[in-house]
């Protein structure tokens, strides 16, 4: 095998893989390298993980909330056992995809740690490949803050952890209100485990718009939320914090989860001993995606500019437009920061995209916002009732009427949110989005009533 | 009560109250006529009762079916009488919802039969009210082919009979693979009923592309499809038919629902002793919803030229905008019927927009299309697997690029459609699609990955 290539792309996750793909597709002769499965920590022990066991437990819940639609089970359990089989099967079927994916656009692929050594030179192995170009996808690796008791402690896992957890635990208690805690809450609140999350901040999920952070929280069903909580230790299975008011106060638990975030993976590749600039973020790139040094290219997680898999793919995508086009940014192939969204997928769903109110407000925008509850909507009512959680809110500028950001709560949000990028991709006023039409019934449409709203 | 407004609604369906509400928010005197109750064929007999009934029947189908994900469920079972309530329930909320809506709208509702008396005049119970503008929106009926054996048959029942059936029958026959016959068999299919549906066509749901149409077709489990049959007499719950080849067969059926089509309500409320201009389709409108007649429009399921319930509110909006504004087509306020979605609620699910590929190859375009399956969407194999039955497929202008038609099949369908209203509305390119950033992992990737497979 020739070392030489037109491309390396050093790490096999989503916005490393994409690259590949896009770069083989293009006849590029790119070298890709993974030390572990492709897929990286999305497919692997992310998203698509999670995803499996979430529908799973959302079926069981449906299942045996079902008696107000008429639906009647006798006994519904959950064979932890066979569920673990069938996300594992999940799993290892994508990651079969990728492989072939990358195998049908002409990538090769080598595994092994790759160790960046400088403009055009990755190391594996003993063996050193050069390119013209060098693309850094690394991603990231879970945060385990150093709290008291919780090194080699049995009871506390990190998010790959409790993927695997040998059986559902009675007492689930969860650091961390971020998106990943309020999956795997969720989750196991589902399955019947006694819930507890705890959280430093004054709400769930920081990046959300408060007001729907609120509702999403309140609607999380079976979980206690603890605001403003800062855990102080764990001993065995307690987790010993202390609330707003300064008081001591513990929560008894069989698992521990920490999930506290995660963090762009800049050490142990060779980054350290190069001149690649970092910020306290993770390797700093411009909007095409282009770092300090000639030809070498940061994307995904290891940026630190958002730890999100399709915001990781589109950062792999800039990299490749423009390498394959040194004018590629003027056709618009630049990251645009503000129309990335995203889901949490826990019952009920959350979605989002663009400005919150406050973030919004910050701005010194003349912001208008307003927010509709899900039963305006007749599939919402048909399907969970009128009273589930549920609702959309948009924010538009009011000089210009230009939509800044468009938010849902409730069932099928993370379907529905893409046309919300294309809203803020296509720059959309709230007058035309009122010209758009939406199927009914659906869901969806509490977009539209929201735009109509403003008016009313 | 005055009897003088400045706009007169007939119909108070989708189409008519949402003209009356918008109205309302623009401080026009309206009146609202309606014989039945509010909310039209969509609320009462149409869209949301099936809906409630479907969401149920998928709670029940995904419950029995979830061995594979670990979800056991033991002796499962619909209570029919328990699910009719329910949807009973639901629709009585709507329509008390729309009720309220009217009112905060300062809309003033008269119960009865009203007749149209020509421009400006219309009678309810012998009262004649007058106004500026009068809108049309008396709706749609069932059609009742005159099939021997069909009337007075107990056994035959039309779409409003079926939703109240009093058993889930043991056997039904759907005659009519259009969207509602589709529903209704994938509806009690899923709740066990052995179901055949016939045909007269060489494919179910005409409009569909055909790709995806063979394609939703093939993934209605348990559903007995005989296509290019003409129904010839019905005895008893015997249906006798006529295939292609001329063969003469039959299928004893408990129940024979009769979903041949809706047509126009044309006749009754004295169009006919009008001068109102007549296609053979329904009245005919221009693109701002005007009649042939001065200040009379007519909007929704009369006028033949969609029969959605989301097309009848675009058109109450269209004329609305109209009548507040004579300039405000030129905001862009008029029908733009190629970016109507529409959405099939089987199991599989359905929907699309725009140009179908013949549809596209009958205009002469220089047509583009490319088609992936469901498995290229990790939460499509998270939930559903591999096998499930799943697509997406794009139709673009190859001389230009832009999108003319996005059509998907599989779970979500309907309620990531609106974004391809979005793309229509704002002639998004292909190219341009590729920019957008979806939520991973979501079905609706698929019509991302549909329009980076269009380049590959």
């Amino acid at each position: 095998m020739s070392t030489t290539f037109d491309v390396i792309v050093l790490g096999g996750g989503p916005g490393g893989y994409i690259a590949a793909e896009r770069l083989g597709h293009a006849k590029k002769n790119v070298l890709l390298i993974e030390a572990d499965a492709l897929g990286g920590t999305c497919l692997n022990v992310g998203c698509i993980p999670t995803k499996a066991l979430l529908n799973a437990a959302k079926t069981y819940e449906h299942a045996v909330h079902g008696a107000q639609l008429g639906v009647r089970v006798d006994g519904a359990s959950v064979d932890w056992a066979e569920l673990q089989k069938w996300k594992n099967k999940t799993v290892a079927t994508l990651v079969g995809g990728v492989g072939a994916a990358e195998k049908k656009a002409g990538v090769t692929v080598v595994k092994g740690y790759g160790r960046f050594d400088g403009p055009g030179r990755v190391t594996v192995d003993g063996t050193t490949y050069t390119a013209e170009h060098v693309i850094l996808a690394t991603g990231s690796v879970p945060v385990m803050p150093p709290i008291p008791g919780a090194a080699d402690n049995p009871r506390v896992l990190d998010s790959t952890g409790m993927l695997s957890v040998p059986e559902i635990p009675a007492r689930l208690a969860v650091i961390g209100g971020g998106v990943i805690g309020l999956e795997f809450a969720s989750l196991f609140a589902m399955l019947g485990s006694e819930v507890t999350v705890i959280e430093m901040l004054p709400e769930v999920v920081p990046f959300m718009d408060d007001e729907l952070a609120a509702q999403l929280r309140k609607g999380l069903a079976d979980i206690d939320v603890k605001l403003e909580c800062k855990v102080t230790s764990i001993d065995g299975g307690t987790v010993h914090y202390e609330t707003m008011a300064g008081t001591a106060e513990s929560v008894d638990a069989d698992v521990v989860l920490m999930a506290v975030g995660r963090r762009p993976a800049v050490a142990g590749w060779g980054a350290e001993d190069s001149s690649l600039e970092f910020s306290g973020k993770g390797v700093v790139v411009d909007d095409r995606m282009r770092t300090n040094l000639p030809n070498v290219w940061a994307v995904g997680d290891v940026t630190g500019r958002s730890l999100l898999a399709h915001a990781a793919y589109r950062m792999g995508e800039i990299a490749v437009a423009n390498i394959l086009d040194p004018e590629a940014f003027r056709r618009g192939e630049i990251m645009r920061w503000n129309t990335i969204p995203w889901a949490v997928y826990s019952n009920p769903e959350a979605a989002g995209i663009g400005l919150t109110e406050s973030q919004a407000r910050a701005k010194g925008i003349d912001v208008k916002s307003v927010t509709v509850p899900g039963y305006l909507s007749g599939r919402f009512v048909a399907e969970s009732g009128v009273k589930a959680p549920g609702a959309a809110k948009l924010i538009w500028d009011g000089a210009t009427g230009q939509v800044l950001g468009i938010h849902v709560l409730g069932s099928y949000a993370s379907e529905m949110i893409w046309g919300a990028s294309v809203v803020l991709e296509t720059e959309v006023s709230i007058t035309d989005l009122r010209q758009v039409v939406f199927p009914h019934p659906t869901v969806s449409e509490l977009i539209r009533e929201a735009a109509w709203a403003a008016q009313a």
